[in-house]
């Protein structure tokens, strides 16, 4: 969907029982709430349901701090386990991006946030390396460089550098923080900070080919397709909650250079479908899983 | 979803207003409904809402009867135009195959019934060649041959034979009259009486390649893909509208014949998914268009 | 692969017999080329076989040069008919792109060659409207604007646009004329001048949806998954020569700016596919077929 | 290609050199072989070259005894750790199929057979359980139900079970031992006697999700594509050389039943797939890793 007027957006996931639904849907009905798009998931695995839904901010007669407060009230009644969000398509996002040499994923995010498909604010994007300055800067948009030592030589400078990252990141308070091929892997307390909103393009079809040079492990096993991952940062390494995944064929004539290549466009599209479905609250968490209302 | 527990399926389409996700979840609560799939579509272009939902079986204090007779009520007050369908998992469905000498599509189902995979009775398969009557016996099936006059020949015998058909298929009273790779166009009269129930597989990626010989029209056209296509059956050939469309990579040295065994992998797996959806209720037309929840 | 080293790159197409692969592979053995890389095919239909092989420049002891004017002497004894080319890997190519107004097939094929990914040199970008000026000086290669008259209005003045973009694509004399969504039908008279050299990318899964407002046509059909199609241009609108193709799913959500919005992926992948394979001389174009040696 | 003529079949590796391919062509060219087919591959990781070459039966002025005798002297020219094979697809070639309780792969491939699809006589199948006997004997083919003891409780019995499976494979001498499902974990000296002819059907991407319950593994990981691999079988579990992979989307709506209803239809095509090209001989090994000629 993508009906330009101004919606609410309403996620919840509680514990399953009987009218949920219905508490939802009265509550609404009674304001004069009018549902553009709607979708619910009851899971047996887990007996949790899940639930999206667009509103039309002109249907309802309040604003959006209002309807937080009054959708309290709805949430209440279905448990203390509720876990629901209210958000307002008018509140323009935040996303953070960091970096490292490949510039593949950022160029491709760039290009989608200058031509308006993704609907997001960059405030800036961090690199390790300072190599991506030049495309950063030639979307007006502010670049920094935060030098890492080399992997292995000088926790405390690495220490240093991640502070630093952090100081940056919460400047902005992001609603997302884009790893987009950054190849440092964040400290635990930084997963444990932003998690939820850290998101990792990771690029392989995992769990296979976990940690580093990926298209390396996919040409010594011999896979006939690669591909890419785009998951939530947990502490664990290449082990967060995955939201989208792709993957494209390769064959024998493909020499690791190729494989990289191809499961380039693979990475973008990845990312930028993962990253559009966060920023659009259609992704719901629970446990290691995720509920992906496209 | 794949719970083995007996189920009740609402499904409806009606003008878009507020308040009908709130009538029909009301009515459900107010019985103690329990809903384990919902899905819900309003389609901005012809203002029409659309949904489906499973509802456990036990946790209604009715049968299926009255829960027609009680949603029709529900349903009134949506307006006149309002299409709405209920069924019951426990009323096994049936569908006869019509097939005509290629057998790939005919075998295919024959086996997901005999699994259990796909739910429904096959009471007899007709052919218009008598090829595939060894294969449907040996599955149990009895199998019809009637013979059809070379294209062009004979209007007198045409007819005849689509009487005879339609005789065979109408003493079962069907959901579904399967078109499985069976080569005759049906009459007017029969796109209508079986319209919405009527199923067929056509060997391209429509609108690509209507009526005869698809794949030879893809072979000189040098597409790069080739596909398959499920759609009811109506007046216009090869026209209705679509439920679900696949394709396969094919190349330069994919001669006609390597297109066609390439091709029939998509045609299989694209008419069980289409049969399955439609016998599960989760195909709703509207106009020229399906809404399909799977 | 991607080997770095020079390569001459030989490809032939003649009518099939026995002794062409020894030949070919005689007088390469002869002169101790070595084969990096060697496609053959043989088309039953045609009767034609088409060859690419890709030789060490180093382990000849000849320039392209004589290589061509020694290789023409292979050539001449396949028969008058045969067609063929060699090229050197270390000539660099140039390709012109011919633009309007949406921009994401432009950026895209801007950053594959900024990162070297796409091996060809961009002289120059012509677009019928100015919007995409900016991106493009921002990537350093210079933008002509060459405003068209209003479709139907003044044929006087599309001629005259259309010397202008004529000029300007023949000054470079390039390998490529990339119509990267150019919204202007050629003349025929540039479809001959360019034939072999002017890549289109149609947004729909030719030969379906011909001309216009493609998605709209797709949504209006109701079709289960929307594609793209990179061709040669020819007189006949949206005839020529296929080289690549892919396609995206869509479901009865998808309005149309979805379409467009889930399509653009694919045209820019399909895009960039058949340009590198067609600057890498991979395409070999018989009638209105495509060997594509990929 | 699928051209019924009888054909002879050449596939060779060797250390890559200058002139091997003009070897081969000259050797053929002499005695007037008209190539059909032809296929390269040098692989710059191993140094090693792959060739696989269809010639007409009826061009050559022997027959395939004595093209096995001549061609024997090419091969040795071009170095001792050269491996090399002809064949005659005259000569009918023989599948032993292996199976334990799931049908859906031995009905798809037995469907293939009797539709002259798949080009192979199935001299008998086995399984460790009886409920595939009557699927099998409908296709007029013996079945040997060998019970094997339950995991872990008697290496006597599951011994002396996997000799009579060896016993009844080794009377058909067969080309192809295909584990269509079969539960049971080879023992490393069948694994070596079958080497480069057992092909498992494994039902994930691997290297994802290695030995039991693969779908349960792919669930709980929250994977949003489930795949299937063709392999042949090694002494290391589900480590051997992949010959084909492919993969079919899922979403947080499927419980572990539906990823093995979807993905049964993946593993019925990538093993039909897999099994067809070692057939027709376009799979070659070296080291972990295949080249697939297709």
């Amino acid at each position: 969907m993508s009906a330009p007027e101004r919606r609410y957006v309403i996620s919840l996931g509680c514990p399953d029982r009987t009218g949920i639904v219905a508490a939802i849907a009265n509550f609404l009905a009674e304001h004069g709430g009018w549902i553009i798009e709607a979708a619910y998931h009851a899971d047996p695995d887990t007996g949790w349901f899940f639930t999206r839904q667009e509103v039309r901010a002109d249907s309802l007669p309040f604003d959006v701090a209002e309807l937080r407060a009054r959708f309290a009230e709805v949430a209440r009644e279905l448990g203390e386990q509720t876990d629901w969000r209210v958000t307002d398509t008018a509140e323009r996002k935040r996303a953070m991006i960091l970096v490292s040499r490949a510039g593949h994923c950022l160029y491709d995010l760039l290009g989608r946030v200058a031509s308006g498909e993704l609907d997001v604010d960059v405030p800036a994007v961090i690199g390790n390396h300072p190599d991506l300055a030049d495309i950063t800067r030639a979307h007006g948009i502010p670049f920094h460089h935060v030098p890492f030592p080399r992997a292995g030589t000088d926790p405390d400078a690495k220490a240093a550098a991640f502070g630093e990252v952090r100081r940056l990141v919460e400047a902005h308070d992001p609603h997302a923080v884009v790893l987009a091929r950054f190849m440092q892997v964040l400290p635990t307390e930084l997963c444990e900070e932003w998690a939820g909103r850290a998101i990792n393009i990771h690029h392989s079809f995992l769990p296979s080919f976990v940690g580093a040079r990926p298209y390396h492990q996919a040409h010594a096993r011999g896979v006939k397709l690669v591909g890419a991952t785009c998951h939530y940062v947990t502490a664990e390494l290449d082990a967060g909650p995955i939201i989208e995944q792709d993957v494209i064929r390769v064959d024998h004539a493909d020499a690791v250079p190729d494989m990289v290549r191809k499961g380039r466009d693979i990475e973008k599209v990845v990312l930028a479908r993962g990253l559009r479905w966060h920023l659009e609250d259609r992704v719901l968490v629970h446990g290691n899983r995720t509920v992906v209302f496209h």
